[in-house]
């Protein structure tokens, strides 16, 4: 039985992570820890847990936990989890890690798009990073995981098999995204104020967005050669869920006659590519983030159109997106089976 | 063209007084006010009302206000209000007020619930409740209106033809409603953070809420003799719209035979007691939030069932709820026509 | 391992049905029907099962069935499912159902409620109630469990410790209840469509809802005499869950000085007779669908206001009131770890 | 006063006609029509009508119609419309048409994307298309309007200045937009049940859309060349508005040291070419779709990213896409101030 602590549990992420902990049957919550003033019996501090976690989430104490816990759920926020990773590693935990903190491996990058000096360039260098669809490899063992983010995992899975057999132009991609709210976080705010988010779509981080440089560097490892991408994130009025629809130009262009030959060989290359994968699915139609919605699924469709790749994929922010994911790793680096605690 | 200063137009019931004054034929707005850090060109505060609006929303200045208007609706919160009502008064203007500090005759009842001292019980003394299907010739060239409480709105108009021919016991009747999210006004909150509202509905209030000394004020003088109400509020994942469902106890126990005529003379009743007011309209079938929404209408749907009464009625709670109950109340004091800027 | 097949797969507690029960570690689908126009591969009928369940949705054949499983979910319609009852229990299977053809003890009421013959008087008579915190004995072992309505689930637990102990009033009970959309089921119609049902909220079944006569008969059972219920059921717009607020009149007054120690006796009965419940929570504030949203948890709040005791409940109304309750149900029958699927 | 009549008032866009011209000081409505099962009293059929309008819905009948009114708004759907049109035409109404029927030029690609043999193609000539921010000229006095179908509203104002600037590539343009359920009208359907389409969004109409060569028509227009589009539709969980995010490339490349020199120079070109449309309104930040819900009004940003223009564009899909965009074509037509009605 894995032992797991989950660092900065009283957010939406460590709700997630403490739900999927306790459906699994080979890891177990041992220590939940947040900021004194968000600490509290679990089921006070979120009320759906009230009868099955008797667990209270309790200020860190760093001794207390290299007793208690084998692996470590991160769910600190950027810029604060670079300053307690390496004394969790120090306290001898595997961690999985949620901030952007460790997913940046140009530290010039980082500090530019999150506005502070990086105080751990040594573990960033060791990180892996934790898409196991991508680099499985490299994350068994590993004792650092960088948790992607969620709208890059649901972006670069999407167009993957295109960037990895070169069929697509390095500076053609758009991506397009729509988010629910719960990527927003805890903290209330105007913008997420119920009578302001509710019948309302709106578009944010204008070319500013930090999960643009992440995207790039994930793209950019896959095809081999430095792709840069236009990505332009949306917020919707739901909780869950992230739906990018990814344009692309093909580097040879499809003559009408071509097109259906085309888009079976395009077909045939996912299907290979995610054969083996329990957590991508490909889908004959559109996916909705509904029907990802809970799970720690992503759903894939893609055709052409105009000329033009046009891929799908539907993700749950919080699951395949963060927790979900982070738990996938987990498995991963212990050698469990994959999928458990996650279907 | 009656000139219309908002004081505290920057909350979500000057938004939409801002939008019925903008369309009303007989009034024009002149003036608009708010706290300096809530201040600026209507149009960035509320981009709706971008190239319809071209005022700013000022700090007040009651010398320039003096000049400037005929009317104020005063937007300003409970205890805040009665600080300010006294000035516009003075200022020479008609005033229709929205918060709690004229409405309820009883200073000890008012600081019971409210929990701070009443500093103008004079104007107290003088003001009349802007109900107008049940108080209209008071507030006829009234210099200060209270404009009521969006509950007691909705549940009063429901059960006011039973209260008036003294048909239900005074201590049978309970008050259950749902409203919008608007009703929490424009601060972010964790209640009211869309991640937790979103998909939600709860109770709140419990035995304590302001409306129900209110309701049971206005319920009284209807009914020509004391009332106690239970009122048990609700809210749900919706904008706009309040539902009240209302059960009160016949004096008189109907038996099943005399089922069919007695309602029919109940829908009589109702019919009657209503059939000159435009903003009360009677329903075949339970009136649904919606219907109503962005509306000043109150529709009612009343029946028994098991022996009781269960009246419906559902509004608006930003418009008959608040906004437009005040221009209709503006309308009545200045002699305009009732319905101008409402339909 | 128990082999589960779920009749009348297609619909909304079918896939609540198959959810829970893939991650039912002592139980596993073996057969799963449907209407011959609703077959299919799960994972096209609902999208969300992609990956994890390879089953599909056949029409029933009951040879098959008899080899294939050791209890039924039998998620059919009221009214049809009469006609296949009797044919699961002959074919060896322990049978939860769904429908309402099992809850009603006297048939004339099922009659005038239902609007058809009842044809199946003699598995009606020893069919028990399937609501485990008040029949659990009757459960244990029952060959057909009628798995109650969703709404009478979250009121009559509401109430339940002060029917037993003869507190309340047996004909002052109201129960005024909100439930999200999914309890309509998966027909299209009018009132479900987006656009009407979206920022909406009305009243239906006045008077003449279904869940009317059973609440009572439940009620009834507790309390040890007729008791006598007025229903008020609405609808809001959110996905699951059911909001009951309850008032009912004490037998006895309370008056403002005993009021403390009256609340403080409350919470104890409560307390006490929910104690061994792992799926009854007793609140300290009012409890939020969102609270029990995807739980097979009933979350209660009692108090007093008024002379009045309102009690609040929320399940959701597809797991506590459906899908979760039979498993729960099942786990009883089979001798099961009553918990397992559900936490 | 402009007599108008609505031809199909029982749908969305029929509710939304009649709630304008009901506020509008320079016309009133006079004769309702729909289908025959769909006609009644208005406050039947859209109980929101309740007390302010007292007509009914009637059949058409040709000759009534050519005595009571001056205008027809004509809401029916693609291919019954052209039936119609021609006859009321003949009854002597100037009719603003909003279905397709009279807005594709090329009979063929009509043919071959709504499926069917144009029938009356002597008007289709003489139609004009009604996006008055384009076309006013040709608008004032027509007798036939093509109102524009509400995606190619909200993309054309989104990106008309730089195509008639000539500064993008014509093949260029990928239109994503996303809008809310009314668009899918009244029939109820599984995709909008409120349990599926509640806490969803999904693409929709993939390399399909009917809109795409309407955008392309126009589009080409304004460019003086042919343009080429990839319009990519979703549809998300809310009532009203369209987003529309635009990305196109420019023809000359911008270098980084250039952007904000270049950005100058596109706000003004924006600013310049909108400077006299009341209904267009430049915005300084990303527009939501609630900023312009309930109004008649297109918010535009625009910006440059990583080479790329990317323009957003928000409109309410039943005013400024359907019913308003209708009502301010009727004022341009008969030479009343263009805003009458709505604002």
């Amino acid at each position: 039985m894995i032992r797991v602590a989950i660092i900065g549990a009283s957010g939406y992420t460590g709700a997630e992570s403490i739900e999927i902990i306790l459906r699994h049957s080979g890891a177990e919550l041992t220590y939940l820890t947040a900021l004194p003033e968000e600490c509290g019996a679990v089921d006070e501090v979120f009320p759906q847990f009230k009868g099955c976690c008797a667990l209270a989430i309790e200020p860190l104490d760093l001794e207390k936990l290299s007793g208690l816990a084998d692996a470590a759920l991160c769910c600190l926020p950027h810029k604060v989890s670079m300053g307690f990773v390496p004394k969790l590693l120090d306290a001898g935990l595997k961690v999985i890690d949620f901030s952007a903190d460790y997913r940046l491996k140009d530290v010039s990058v980082y500090e530019q798009f999150y506005g502070v000096k990086h105080t751990d360039a040594a573990n960033l260098a060791r990180a892996v990073f934790g898409l196991p669809e991508l680099f499985r490899e490299q994350i068994k063992g590993a004792d650092l995981v960088a948790n992607p983010g969620c709208y890059p995992t649901g972006a670069v899975l999407a167009v993957a098999p295109l960037l990895r057999e070169g069929l697509i132009g390095t500076d053609s991609i758009i991506v397009n995204a729509v988010t629910g709210t719960s990527g927003a976080g805890k903290n209330p705010s105007g913008k997420f104020h119920f009578p302001n988010m509710n019948e309302n779509l709106f578009a944010y981080g204008i070319g500013t967005h930090r999960h643009m440089p992440e995207m790039e560097q994930i793209a950019s490892e896959v095809a081999g050669s430095d792709v840069r991408i236009l990505f332009q994130p949306h917020v919707g009025p739901f909780d869950r869920g992230i739906l990018s629809t990814v344009y692309c130009q093909p580097k040879k262009e499809v003559s009408d006659e071509q097109s259906e030959g085309h888009l079976t060989a395009l077909l045939k290359l996912y299907g290979d590519f995610y054969k083996n994968e329990p957590f991508v699915q490909m889908r004959t139609d559109a996916p909705a983030v509904k029907d990802v919605a809970g799970t720690n699924y992503c759903h894939i469709f893609v055709t052409h159109v105009k000329g033009r790749f046009v891929c799908f994929s539907a993700i749950d922010n919080l699951v395949k997106g963060a927790s979900g994911q982070a738990v996938q790793n987990m498995n991963i680096v212990f050698g469990l089976q994959e999928t458990m605690g996650l279907i």
